[in-house]
């Protein structure tokens, strides 16, 4: 296959990179550039004929780069990103803010119009992902009840918590989703629950030499907002131990709909994402709907576009005829 | 939300009984006929003002009906069905003969672009649901393994076999998954693995006064095709017990792919159904899409359409702006 699609990256963190690896494993996708606010002569790429540049310079790859996947944070990153560089590049964006979608998707899509391009704003796996799976399964199941599980997974913002209490030198927080509460839900149960009552939150915390643990473990599970109302576990753990158990990125999680039809009968949809790299599978999420904007990009649509405007086949390198021979 | 769509059933079975259920839970989706080979006067509608017309009838309400829904089965119903009626309407069908799709896709787009109508085919779970799962798991990882099993469920064409075996009365056959092997893949294994390798049967038997259960149940496990390669199980009920426990149409399955992103690193999606009624889900998948296609049809799209051309916004009766805003 010919890498017909040519690709930029804006932003190198961990999600850039993984969008960096994804690339690699797609035969029609060519990375050209990754756009950084570094001094890109510090970067190494590690593709040949990869090269670094200053966000500034992103302007001078207009009708070379088809479709730029753009991989900042949605707290200030994107918001001022997306719809600059959708006035000039097709765009693919992990915009997660979800009270802030309907405002950034006016933002994005009047700049997108403005460029002719093609803007596919919110993917990854949530939203993203289980967006299409929650549609989907309510569109089927009209009567039914939703739920949504998130985990095993890393909480930065319950880490960075932990590591700002008193005598912490370090530490991680992980989601658990409540597998009892999850069983009863399969089994056909369809109960009323607070996101708290869904899941746990595991805490492993090194302590500073000399520091009292039981006043640092009441002071996680008490803190407000982040822990009091979850049941929270509190274990310490060895700066070893940090470093070999809990470098990894996990997570994933379920999006379960339990509905009635007829007279009723139970109905069950499920889709569940066990992940052990966050960021590389939300980065080969960003590259298969990159793919889709560079095709509707080519039929002459223009504007935002989410995971719920585009027909899944556009995500698949294959022809409409092999994906009806092969998948369907 | 007013009944903006005007929707007919085609054959009146298990699968269009099942929709004329559903359409009931759909508030913009308003039953307007139901079609069928019988004599139509020996029918009797549950809804108010639904008629029972004979199938000769149907071309009076073309411009009246918006789409017309295809109960009819694959191996001789639809394929003649199918064409006719989509020169006259639009329509969304179960035709699920895999190795006949792309054929029967070539006929019936044609007849659609006669017709100047949208025609949906191939819905339902599997081709349907299942299908969207395995084009998007492998679209996000495209090193991978993918895996579909069916079941716990019934096999009609395996529980006739049993039916034909000398001192059987009664009988039916459950394919299910074996579990072991679902719990190997969803802990990050790839194994190779033949369809029986991965299901079980079920029978459950009403022998006849006097018969031989060992002989039966030797005649089922040895018989080939159906149940020699397969682990099979023989278990003799009563007739009470039958019409008691296995009366319903259960079914359902899981579609997980097992995928590599950047370096080893695992990543696993998986799709999951469970399912008290085959009949009905499958009915409110054909529900959702005869939305889709009189959607497609108001934007003025022609021709034959799969699952996979269809953008999943089109399912639901939100607008698109609600859907950014709630489900996203």
């Amino acid at each position: 296959m010919s890498k017909v699609i040519k690709a930029g990256i804006v932003g190198y963190g961990n999600l850039g990179k993984g969008v960096e690896k994804a690339i690699a494993q797609n035969p029609d996708i060519e990375l050209v550039a990754i756009f950084t606010r570094r001094e890109p002569g510090q970067m190494t790429a590690h593709a040949a004929g990869v090269k670094f540049e200053h966000i500034s310079a992103a302007e001078q790859y207009k009708g070379v780069i088809d479709v730029m996947i753009l991989c900042g944070g949605s707290a200030t990153d994107l918001p001022e990103q997306t719809p600059v560089i959708a006035k000039m590049f097709n765009t693919v964006d992990s915009f997660d803010t979800h009270a802030k979608i309907p405002e950034f998707y006016e933002t994005v899509n009047a700049a997108a119009k403005q460029g002719g391009t093609v803007s596919v704003i919110s993917t990854g796996w949530d939203p993203g992902l289980f967006s299409l799976n929650r549609l989907l399964a309510e569109a089927i199941l009209p009567e039914g009840t939703d739920y949504t599980f998130w985990g095993k997974g890393v909480s930065q913002g319950h880490s960075d918590a932990i590591r700002r209490v008193p005598g912490v030198k370090a530490g991680v927080q992980y989601t658990v989703p409540v597998q009892s509460v999850i069983d009863r839900i399969r089994a056909g149960e369809t109960p009323e629950l607070s996101t708290r009552e869904k899941h746990l939150r595991e805490c492993y915390v090194v302590a500073e030499d000399g520091a009292n643990e039981e006043q640092i473990r009441e002071t996680i599970v008490s803190m407000p907002n982040y822990f009091a109302d979850y049941d929270t576990t509190v274990t310490f753990i060895t700066e070893e131990e940090l470093a070999a158990n809990h470098k990894g990125m996990p997570h994933g999680g379920f999006v379960i709909r339990s509905g009635i039809t007829g007279e009723g009968t139970k109905q069950i949809v499920e889709f569940g994402l066990k992940l052990e790299s966050n960021p590389e599978f939300t980065a080969s999420v960003l590259v298969a709907y990159a793919r889709a904007a560079y095709k509707l990009s080519a039929e002459g649509v223009t504007g935002a576009k989410t995971v719920f405007d585009i027909p899944l086949g556009y995500l698949s390198p294959k022809s409409p005829e092999e994906l009806r021979k092969e998948l369907l």
